[in-house]
């Protein structure tokens, strides 16, 4: 038992908006995470969508700013936001950096000191949160998707990408997606992985997506075209985008003139994102 | 020239959601609003509602949380999001409390030492802010409405009834309704206004809808039957309503059931609020 703890309950669009608190056994350590559940799950199992935050965020911040919960109550879905790293778990220089540490745990499993002791967020939210979420909560398992802003799109990308027919549908909101040849990414893997670009490899939807063997399933890849990280080279979706079609992966790269990387962008066009997966997961709104 | 100097703009719902900063002379410090121009005021002149914040918050907590913008957006209108109280202006004491001072200015012109040099916030959100929206923006000036939340939902439901006319319509969440008769009321009236309780009054909605005589128009009440200040006795809208009804004044006061103080609860039913700002300010959605 993983001794969780409902901490927070507020109606949400007739559903519940809760946090709950738990020990993961993965981070050994205590962990938060958000969950938005529907009106109509209190009789039926009912999908579940996994969101994944980018840097510096905790559980709270999609929670709080991106006006999901209106659509998870309309396509009555359960909707799972994770923290992104572990927490307080005294790491020496874990809270120096936004971009690296607490805050910034990049969806990976660490093999390097100091931070493999703790540092497998890839298999907390690809595996403990799910079976979490499955034996406690009225979720569907096998109808699950996965989304994310940023780092989280890069967690959503390669979560789905590395566990073909896992979630029936991906998207992404300006998503890291070639961390191998970005300055964040860079500094994540090398921090994370150490200097093996083969396992750099495994981490990066990019290089990723040229193995993928899955039921075929249009990627939503969503961008600003006034993102400063876009501009930075952060983000490259072209290059994934190029890579999809060399490796015949349907990908849709949707551009929205003159958004940027804000949370403002996100609620914009959060709505089409639950239309996608609603699609892929076989439901239509109530 | 009141100094006014854009410091943040974000795309969202094909408008922009903006901060400003500028020298207020009513509060005489630097303030800093949150306005959201939507797509259509590029050309056009657009209805404004102004939306008044509770206890703690700063111009930040609506723009971010309560989903507004999507609806700014599809009806039209500009939202004007100002700070709750003077800020940096060195008052011993004015952080010592949440309920009093900074964070806390309850929508009134102090009289008393040491606050009256500064706590102007009355005059702030129903003349100088306006002043400005109207003189730097594409804003008609025929055609304001005016809401808000807890302490915010007092402050619009005192400027609605002191000002006859001068705001289409009025909605509040959870508001405080007979300050006059809560102990956040008390310890504001009488640190801002001194003892004297007919100048409370001057501040009191269920005080002054008995002698409002403007245009008739359904006063929109809404109210979390799971507030836990509704518990409390902090807000009162039955005192209010029974006020309006003694005075014949429209009123609607709509109970949410199970439904409590946070954004959470704001978010779920701000559509409701401007389609009720829309009829009276004479717009149909876009």
């Amino acid at each position: 038992m993983s001794g969780l703890k409902e901490i927070a309950s507020n109606k949400s669009f007739g559903g519940y908006q809760k946090v709950f608190s738990h020990d993961s056994t993965s981070l050994k350590c205590n962990m938060k995470f958000g969950l938005y559940l529907p009106p109509d799950c209190d009789t039926n199992k009912v999908p579940v969508i996994y969101w994944l935050s980018g840097l510096t965020c905790t559980e709270q911040n999609f929670m709080t700013k991106a006006g999901a919960q209106k659509y998870a109550s309309k396509y009555n879905v359960i909707l799972v936001m994770p923290d992104t790293s572990p927490r307080g778990v005294n790491i020496p220089g874990e809270d120096d950096s936004y971009d690296f540490g607490s805050g910034a745990g990049f969806y990976v499993n660490a093999t390097q000191e100091p931070w493999k002791s703790h540092y497998h967020m890839y298999t907390y939210v690809t595996s403990e949160l799910p079976e979490i979420i499955n034996s406690n909560f009225p979720a569907d398992p096998d109808r699950q998707s996965i989304m994310g802003h940023s780092m989280g799109g890069h967690g959503a990308l390669i979560s789905f990408l590395k566990n073909p027919g896992k979630y029936k549908s991906v998207s992404a909101f300006a998503a890291i997606c070639n961390p191998s040849e970005s300055s964040w990414g860079q500094r994540a893997l090398s921090g994370y992985l150490g200097d093996d670009k083969t396992l750099w490899a495994q981490y990066d939807a990019t290089k990723l997506v040229s193995n993928y063997n899955g039921p075929p399933n249009d990627i939503f890849l969503d961008q600003g075209s006034s993102d400063e990280f876009l501009e930075k080279g952060q983000l490259n979706p072209q290059k994934f985008v190029s890579a999809c079609k060399e490796a015949q992966v349907p990908v849709i790269l949707t551009m929205r003139d003159g958004y940027d990387h804000s949370y403002f962008y996100i609620a914009t066009f959060i709505e089409e994102h639950f239309k996608h997966h609603a699609k892929y997961l076989g439901i239509s709104s109530s």
